[in-house]
Order: C-alpha cells, then structure tokens, then sequence
C-alpha cells in the first residue's frame, strides 16, 4: 500500500480539487470523510476509485472495502488536509458523481422535496437528511441551490444521497410535471395570508417547495402552486431557519410520520 | 470618533477575546455581529459598551444607535478580524451579558425548552429561534451545552435572546421544579418503543428536553420524565438533525401553531 505523508503528493492535490464544483465535474469524482459515509456508499454499490485511511482507521476498515480499489495509507497531517477540517476521523473515500438522467414527466407518485436557490449547503444537506427521515422518494435541486457534492452538504446529508433521489433539475419543469400528473404541489411562504400547513391533510404523494434563506421561493414558482403554505409564528422571531421550516413541513405533509 | 485601523490596537485584541468564554466572562460583555442584532439589542433596551462599524455603516446606523454610546470606525479589514469570517456586515456592538437568576420552582406556566449537552453552537442557537418562533417562554442550557454567547449561538440565534429567557441551569432541578409545578416534561428518545409525538396533546404548558447529537439525552433526565416522545421515521435515515428534530417536537406539542 501507498504511504502518503506529504501535503504535496500529486494525489493529496487532486483529492483537495474535489473541495470545488470545477475539480469534481472535471474529474467525475466526489469525496466521502467518516466510516459512516464511506460504509454507506459500500452498502449502496457506489463506484470507488480510492479509499485513503490513517494506518488506525486503515487497519479498523479495510477488510470491509471492496475489493480491488486502490488503498492508501495517509499521515494524521494528510487527513486534516484532505478533509479541510482539523479533527476528521482519518478515513475518506473516492468514489464517482451518479450519473442521472430523470425526466420528471415519469413522476406518478411519492413526495418529493425541490429546493429552490437554497444556498447554505449545511442548509441542503440537512434538508435532504430530513426528507429521507420522513420517507420522501427524492429531492430536486433547482438553480441557485449548493452544489449536492460539495463538502458541507455531503457532511450534512450523513449518507442520505444513497437513500432516495437526489437530482439537479428545473424547477418550473418539475411543477409542471408534478401538476400534469396530478400531485399537488405546495409552496412555502412567510406569509400571513398564505394558507397554514395545518391545514393540508398529510398524504404520500406530492410536491413541496422550499425557498431562499432570505428571500424565500420564487414568485413564477409561487404562481404555479396548487397552493402556498405558511408556519405560523407564535413568538418574536420573524422566521425560521430554512432547514427547520422545511423539516416541519415534511413531517406534517407526509402521512404515516 | 475614534478610527480604528489595525489588528493590532488594544480595543480591537479586547473584543477579539470576546470570541472565547473566558473572555466573555472576565469582561461581562459579548459581541453582536451585523445591524439586525444591533437593532434588536436597541429595542430590548440592551446595556451598549461601544458600537464599531465601517464609515458606511456608520453613517448608515449611528442615528439609532443610543446617545453616549462610544462609536469607533473602523476599517474593512478590523470588521472582518473581530467577525471572525470574511464577510462580515460592518456594525458590530458590545453588549452586556445579562446577570439573570431565575429559580425554576417559580416555573407555573408557559412551554421550557431544555438543552442537555447540545455541542454544535448552530444547533443551540437555531434552536433557541425555533423556540422563540414556536411561542416558548424560555430555554434552558444544561450541562455541556455550547454557551449561548458564543459567536456562532449568538449568530444563529437572530436575536432571540432579547425575546425569551434564555437561561443557564440544572436540568435535574428543572425537571423537578417543573414536575412539582403540575407541567408534564417530555424527553425525546431515538427508540421506537417511546411514545410517538403524535400521541401528544398539544398544550400551552411544559417541558420539552432536547439531548446531545449523538448520545440523545441522559439516562438520569430520561427516567425523570413524564414521558419520552419518539419521531417515527420512514426512510433510510438513522436520525434527525437534533434542531429539526427539536422543530418538529415544539410545533407540534404546542397549541396554537
């Protein structure tokens, strides 16, 4: 096995490209950090071009990757540097970018998260952790929104990218789409006039849109909706956190939760 | 107006020590980052230490900033050092730390978030503006608990502090205090065998105890409570985000929203 203790090895530089959006499309690759993912990911049959481990965590999991890939022994130091944080557990895998095509118009049924332009990527990770908690089929990513395979969102999606759809798409198509096939699709607003999701019995099949930390969904989307839905607020605070707000919304939209 | 230039000046290495609790706690005092929390700390009547802000913002905020507040511009680089991010707003001020006792025996009514050994200062903070958001009266943070001045709490918190009680404490006492007080408290478990939330009446009155990330709450709290509540989850996904797990509980438990 490969031992790798310098910051500087051609290989540590090109997992450290895969922190950008550019260094991933180039090189169809994303990062894992943690057993946790890596263990997903070897549950799902996900595609691995390289797992690189401290010597503890390499001789704790090796036996349980598959087969074959390439292995590679890395410092403490290596670690920290790859994982772009200071205390990562030691284990990181390569593994590809799903390559997806889905055409919306094939969506019959399920409950399906889009977020639209939601740019905290801790936000779109947490987002997609919760709509896997609560049984949605999938989550569509519309423009603007944190890339799904940047670092924060892997970190905070915990391995639910192996768990349901996750998919970049148009938003107004998905509407669309969802509309023509009869789901209804719910919109969230900080309105007071919009109608509160109390009010919209829990169902399995349906669309549901989050938008903007600050500025919310769009107004074309908003005009598309079956209907628009707010949380009402009882204290102070003049909002949510978008994650929660959404996290509310799926746990009483979907029935059986 | 003082201007103020370099890192290196001594107001500006005293409220960089302000990041730190030791700091907070020698000094008495906190920071506030961007005019959103400045303004609430004017509207809540906050004790002003100084105020510091870019010539823009200055010029923009120093009307509703209080007379007799020591004002200092200073320059784009200073904002970012004392924020501690790249991107600050410009304004920032240093507030007091509130001196509160607060005897939970004295507890008759309203809804009590209690906080056991919640780490990630994004969680505390999201969910004390959650509880604020959902018509609580107060949170309480037990033991190992990130400290709610703490720049990244204070951050996500969004002002919620000028708006409820936002309290340090014991959680054993709480629970007995609470308990002794006729409110029922409520654990929250990752164990399908606890009570479902949706079992739940929503009311007006109790407490509702949130544990750590990854270790739930304790043992001791737990065999306390009047009942320890269950999110059933439907997905893949092994758990919540303790914020949005939090979320979910407090909207749903109390009455109104």
């Amino acid at each position: 096995m490969d031992r790798i203790l310098s910051n500087q090895n051609s290989h540590v530089k090109a997992w450290s490209k895969l922190a950008t959006k550019k260094g991933r499309q180039e090189n169809r690759t994303y990062l894992l950090d943690g057993w946790h993912l890596v263990e997903e990911a070897v549950k799902a049959g996900a595609k691995f071009h390289a797992v690189m481990a401290t010597e503890e965590q390499m001789a704790e999991h090796l036996p349980d990757v598959p087969h074959g890939v390439p292995a590679f022994e890395i410092s403490a130091e290596v670690a920290k540097h790859i994982a772009g944080t200071n205390t990562p557990q030691g284990i990181f895998a390569e593994i590809s970018l799903p390559d997806k095509t889905f055409n919306p118009s094939y969506v019959h049924d399920g409950a399906w998260l889009l977020l639209d332009n939601i740019q905290d990527p801790g936000n779109v990770g947490t987002l997609i952790r919760t709509a896997d908690a609560a049984g949605f089929k999938g989550v569509v990513l519309g423009a603007g929104t944190a890339d799904v395979f940047a670092p924060k969102v892997v970190r905070a999606m915990q391995g639910s990218q192996f768990h349901l759809e996750v998919l970049n798409g148009d938003l107004n198509e998905w509407v669309d789409a969802l509309t023509a096939n009869n789901l209804p699709v719910y919109g969230s607003q900080l309105n007071e006039s919009a109608k509160s999701y109390r009010d919209v019995e829990a169902s399995t099949q349906f669309g549901l849109i989050v938008g903007n930390e600050g500025q919310g969904m769009s107004d074309v989307l908003a005009e598309k909706t079956t209907a628009n839905l707010y949380i009402p607020l009882q204290g102070q605070a003049e909002s949510l956190n978008v994650a929660i707000a959404g996290g509310i919304l799926m746990f009483s939209l979907v029935s059986g939760n």
